[in-house]
């Protein structure tokens, strides 16, 4: 049985800069994996990657009037301008509580200087890289002092979290009262719950529990102008769901300070499964008939052909099978519901044609739930260029949709003379559509940043020709700027841009994440 | 077995002005319910009602420069200011397309006409009324002509259909294909497709198949300025949900002129029944648990003892039994799965301490469930007060909530010198919360409208003081916009005014609705 972390050793998980998650839990490269990378035509960088402590910084640039105002705001020692807090940013303030954000944001207004959130800093789309052009400084509000459960409301069954929360301090101080929120994204040893409602993220449970901006029944926004709090009922009629504005907003609008969630039950039982289907297509036409006509597991996830061999070049996976699609189930819940439900799962999936292959590779995706990503950096550190996108569509558009994006990446990385290797799997299923996540492997050009830049742009625009969003689950910031302006259209962002100057008047908040820089009106 | 009046007679069910629902099938006052008005002192009324057509309106203020451009928009056979269309406004306009919404709106932007978009006609909270001071004149949009069901994907289960389809002939429209969209609200037979969802309507099969809100996938919205287009995948992290912010606007920011909605197989089996609780108390915890655990019935409602009297005074519903409090619980589905779910539920309700009451009381509330509505007007023509208001809470507040509110209009009412019969129930439930629904009848003053206004307000507070929101699935219109302003705070409706003045410079969509009016930037 998994206990999702919640252990006190992980309560704060260091995140080394620049490198992916808990430094003391380093992930090696497979040795399959450094096999293939031959056949990519990687090899070892020429050069060692620069040591943060090595980085000459240039003074921080905040102004001494700015400095006053903010130590006003929090207090001396949570304003840190030390080299080792501000790779980036020109000083650190570290609010403790609401009304000392609201404090910061008035003051960094007033001084026009640039604010970005941070707590879990694992944005993947330039999230903590904001504009700093026509700004006297810039500072990284930390909130992650705002690390409380305040209320948990076992009637209603909400609990209020600040958002300063990590995934899995939040768990383990539900879990001391019996509860789950069920978000396991596969940054939950670092994201924060601010952070999950900033970026609509969504979990790897998204089947049994919805997506974060599903959970959020209420939550209060800090703007250099004030509060908004919002969330009277679990729904309402009183006109929009100005929840779903603030969701998403990537701290564009203003700093969540807290979120009260919907949870549920600790579950008694967790169990995970694989299921083998003889193509992605058998694979896709069984994890839909779930999404569409139930019942559904808690987690639903299917890799595609080439994300399976990898994954069955690991002994531990499946040993004898060969080709094919896995598919892994995973049920999470009272002890005498799940039995029920699984049989009814594996009813449906045999079916539609699926092999059982039992608690094996299922326990096998449990162990490494987390530690995908942390193979970025060995495989960086080897010379390799590893990246990865995410969109979602309607069923329909899924299949020319995944296509579309492995062609794209294909013919530009080879038209660059590094073929890659593309793997693809759905990770959220919904009645309409679901998500389709891709991983890229290839030999790193003189250029690596350029060789990406070209071919995401050219998996952008097959997602716009084929139907799909820009993101899923991994938000704008500034990579996906241009083409969210594309997806929602000009008119729909002007409305945006209204709503932020309405917030923000002084355009001070994450500028040029999310939306573009417009002239401020302050 | 219900078949939700698909039948071609019912595709165009013509409302009545001033009177609600199908003049076909009017509804007669059951003779228990005029001797309880007795016991309230209601007496008949001194004067007739005056007649539509004996009102004698003023010319129409439409402008001749005005007529030229709206004719030019949609036709002269679609520009309408006799007499009988308009009473209220002074000309109805009737497009034909997307495109001709467009245009209407940029012609009444550009000679500052105030536009009232219109299909059903069945807003109970003044949706209808703008203010037309400052305005040239007020134009009624009709969008009944958008009337189509324009695409059905099978694969990813989704319809788009178009504005002015009413509930009826919507599911007349899919049935055809199998399919159903699942949204019944007691205006089912009136209401369109685009009230649904500029007002957020909530269906009494809610508890299976959700809001409206949840039903939609996509959506287009006709402005001044042009045309947004929303909704690229099921899911997305790509910004806020901008179409939680069209939805729920309520003609402020523009025309909803067509959503895609997800759609289900049409049910083969539909069941209805009934089951007694003690107290209202002990139906709540049991409707709660099932609401929090699962599993959900598709109907799922639950009468207050009040309520429940009047329905017992009916012979149909329930001989022998007495007191207590009804549930409805309502199944539908594919035969198969029918019985586990409806023997499940049993079980909850059993061990909640419900008593079964078979399908009897079902099928009365199903032959009904459209004409409680209708007792209106033969009350009203008795001489009665009558009204509802409806709200929704965290599950935690609702008992304290339901009391302040039936203490609020007892008081308010009683202190006028017409004590009041106040009945409720449980609408909608969530994980989180439920909806309560109230209704008032009593004695009407000499003054029945300030009579109403006083018991409003005193429910208004106290709805507000008890934490609900001001209303779960009637919208703001005109009556709910000062508490409306109360409930989401100063700089929300700030924000939400910043996105009017983008999408509707002139200020001329539905002034007053929603939002105060502010001077325009136009």
């Amino acid at each position: 049985m998994g206990d999702e972390r919640t252990e006190s050793d992980l309560r704060v998980v260091g995140m080394a800069p620049y490198r992916w998650g808990d430094p003391a839990h380093p992930v090696a490269l497979p040795e399959a994996a450094a096999a293939a990378l031959v056949h990519l035509g990687v090899k070892p960088p020429e050069h060692e990657p620069v040591a943060p402590e090595r980085i000459a910084l240039t003074p921080p640039a905040l102004p001494a009037a700015a400095r006053a105002a903010l130590e006003a705001a929090v207090g001396a020692e949570q304003v840190d301008d030390s080299d080792a807090a501000r790779i980036g940013p020109d000083v650190v303030v570290s609010p403790g509580s609401h009304d000392e954000v609201v404090a910061v944001l008035k003051a960094c207004a007033e001084h026009r200087i640039a604010v970005v959130p941070y707590a879990g800093g694992t944005s993947v789309v330039g999230g903590l890289a904001p504009v700093r052009e026509g700004f006297a400084a810039v500072v990284m509000l930390d909130v992650r002092r705002l690390d409380r459960l305040t209320a948990l409301d076992e009637v209603s069954r909400t609990a209020t979290l600040e958002a300063g929360l990590r995934g899995p301090a939040a768990e383990s101080l539900l879990a001391e009262r019996g509860y789950t929120l069920g978000h396991f994204p596969q940054s939950y040893e670092g994201a924060s719950i601010g952070g999950y409602a900033a970026t609509r993220s969504s979990g790897q449970s998204s089947a049994g529990y919805g997506r974060f901006d599903e959970m959020v029944v209420g939550l209060v926004l800090a703007t250099p102008r004030g509060t908004v709090e919002l969330g009277r009922a679990p729904r309402s009629a009183a006109g929009p769901d100005l929840r779903q504005l603030v969701l998403g907003s990537e701290g564009a609008f203003g700093v969540i300070t807290s979120v009260v969630v919907r949870i549920r039950p600790r579950p008694a039982v967790r169990v995970y499964e694989g299921w083998r289907f003889a193509s992605f297509d058998a694979g896709l036409a069984a994890v839909r008939r779930l999404a569409q006509d139930g019942p559904l597991p808690t987690v639903l996830r299917l890799a595609d052909e080439a994300e399976t061999a990898i994954n069955l070049a690991d002994p531990d996976v499946l040993s004898g099978a060969s080709g094919g699609c896995l598919a892994t189930c995973g049920f999470e819940g009272t002890g005498a519901e799940i039995p029920v439900r699984r049989s009814a799962v594996a009813e449906v999936l045999r079916a539609a044609g699926g092999e059982a292959l039992g608690e094996g590779p299922g326990e096998v995706w449990r162990e490494g739930r987390y530690r995908a990503p942390y193979l970025r950096d060995p495989l960086l550190d080897a010379g390799a260029l590893v990246e990865t996108l995410e969109t979602a569509a309607f069923w329909a558009c899924v299949p020319a949709l995944k296509a579309a994006v492995t062609e794209a990446l294909t013919t530009s990385l080879a038209g660059q003379g590094t073929p890659p290797l593309v793997l693809c799997h759905v990770s959220h299923v919904y009645e309409t559509g679901a998500s389709l996540y891709f991983t890229v492997v290839c030999a790193q050009t003189a250029d690596p940043v350029a060789q990406w830049r070209t071919a995401k742009a050219a998996a952008t625009a097959a997602i716009g020709a084929a139907g799909g969003t820009i993101t899923h689950h991994h938000a704008v910031g500034t990579d996906h700027r241009d083409a969210y302006v594309t997806e929602v259209g000009p008119l729909a962002i002007e409305a945006l841009q209204a709503v932020k100057r309405t917030f923000d008047p002084a355009g001070v908040l994450n500028p040029g994440i999310l939306l573009p820089v417009r002239p401020a009106a302050g």
